[in-house]
């Protein structure tokens, strides 16, 4: 029988900040969890747009034009080609969306390998 | 300044059922909010998978193999061609993503007005 994905469950498998994990797939797109704290480095993605949506925490996401702040429940998507980056006070979880191949910062060289949960 | 996306607010400005509002827009897909209640059509979509992520309440998928279970947090990705029914025996709330244009009923005989909260 097919499960539903829990994403606290899939969450709570794991600790390490900034390393998602990828729980489904979704027209050609990778469903991925992640923690984060600190802050992240600025980066752009060329060929898709970033889907960010706010389980738990509350992250900021630094754009050109200004800073959006999210809590749970709250989305937001960084359009293709925009410099962003995500900054978490405290522990944030997050569920993700990218085309599947896309590497955490934009740059092929920083692609960690692709972890499935 | 962009603004967050706030699921709750979205879905606070609408009372119908199986009616979804489009929040926003992912790599050529329709990120929509809804609120159903009672049971759907069985139905399938030709061209997409089927995104759902239960926000509040409890969802029954019927699909060819059994049931799937969704409860808040939870979510599941219906293939492409996979025949299911929505059933929610109380109001639910969903975050769909669908590619834009994508009907409800997966029948462009049924496809109803975009719209746009």
């Amino acid at each position: 029988m097919p499960q539903p994905i829990n994403l606290a469950a899939k969450l709570a498998t794991f600790t390490e900040h900034w390393q998602p994990r990828v729980v489904g797939a979704f027209n050609g797109h990778d469903l991925k969890v992640v923690k984060v704290k600190g802050e992240f480095t600025w980066h752009h993605h060329d060929d898709t747009d970033d889907f960010f949506l706010v389980l738990q925490g509350r992250l900021i996401l630094r754009l050109p034009e200004g800073e959006v702040r999210l809590g749970p429940g709250e989305l937001f998507v960084v359009p293709q080609g925009v410099e962003h980056c995500p900054v978490a006070e405290e522990e944030v979880h997050l569920l993700l969306i990218e085309r599947t191949g896309t590497p955490n910062t934009g740059d092929p060289a920083t692609a960690a390998p692709r972890r499935v949960i």
